[in-house]
């Protein structure tokens, strides 16, 4: 175990090759279509190696959820970590996910659609991080209503609301981009800050929709 | 084929009866873990006549989908049809949507949770029940951008990526209305519709929200 023999690259940087070859084969074929054969091919790794260093094709695909899960959270952490308004940090860490999901488009297929698909300790992992990423949107709301100083009476309850609505919006949002690959990052978070934030300042701000009592005439 | 003997129910009535049993087995087992007899137990229907109406699991979780996403599609359209304001029809569609999962949440773990897990047709069919709703959300939100008839220049791209982030919101914050087994449907409705109608609606109005150049003190 002394010393590191030549043409053998570190283990890590190994592993990090499989699993972008693996991003790419289980976005384009599926989880249960993927052979790893494709992925060794692709990774120029052989068979045996991709076992060894992973265990089955399932250990694959989880450390292929953990590794764009982990990405994509850290992404959004650390633009929205940035000490500023609460709208401002709200902007950063979205238009961070909007950019590393448009950047990284298998990487989300896999997490978004298809890890869900496999239940089970991968399902789970996969919440686990969409609850990180809820739990620090949630904190971003709570201080933007804090900021708005408001009498409004917005709560704990509140800020928890406004983040799933904002977390889905998000997640939903991922399917327009697609088919509006030249609508930039920013635009996207614009527009959804916009719609969201600006609705939420006007409710602090106590402007209220009601259901009205009559028909309205266009 | 001539008369009806007696002590049997009409076939369409026992396919439902097994449906209903199939949908709180597989909510809450999973589809994977769910067992036929269980279902059929539960029915009180021989096992074999739930193979003879179904063909198979797999066959019984795509009548499961196909019910429950088409009693879902239905209350939705059938609430957001009545000709109003467009504002009150997106309204009307919501608290139809959120009762609807409220009162039937073993349905919608099957739809949203198991369904996409499965891939495949199965996956396939809940996708296609999703763009129905999506269509008519969109189709409400562009009315309500003409009726408000303002200079702010929405259009239909606009239009498609509000309802993008209203129905991934509403799908969203099913999981925010499972913690909150008290708040009722409409009240629900009312919170999405404060913090995205009038978000939009401010939006029409010519109020954006733009990240600030410098950083806002709480």
């Amino acid at each position: 175990m002394s010393g590191t023999r030549r043409r053998r690259l570190p283990r890590h940087v190994r592993e990090q090759q499989i699993i972008d070859a693996a991003v790419q084969v289980f976005s384009k074929r599926g989880y249960h279509a993927a052979v790893v054969d494709e992925i060794a091919d692709l990774a120029g790794i052989s068979k045996p190696m991709v076992y060894l260093y992973f265990g089955s094709k399932e250990g694959l695909f989880i450390a292929c959820i953990k590794r764009e899960g982990e990405l994509l959270t850290h992404e959004f952490q650390q633009a929205a970590a940035v000490e500023q308004g609460a709208d401002q940090q709200l902007w950063a860490g979205l238009s961070a996910f909007f950019a590393h999901v448009a950047a990284n488009r298998d990487g989300w297929v896999v997490l978004y659609r298809q890890a869900p698909e496999q239940g089970g300790e991968i399902a789970a992992e996969v919440e686990r991080q969409r609850a990180a990423v809820m739990a620090a949107v949630t904190g971003l709301v709570r201080a933007g209503i804090t900021e708005s100083d408001s009498s409004a009476g917005l709560g704990e309850e509140d800020a928890e609301f406004v983040a799933h609505a904002l977390v889905g919006a998000a997640d939903s949002l991922t399917g327009w981009m697609a088919d509006h690959p030249n609508e930039a990052p920013e635009r996207i978070t614009l527009r959804l800050m916009n719609m969201v934030w600006v609705g939420m300042r006007q409710v602090l701000a106590g402007e209220v929709w009601t259901p009205p009592a009559e028909p309205v005439e266009g």
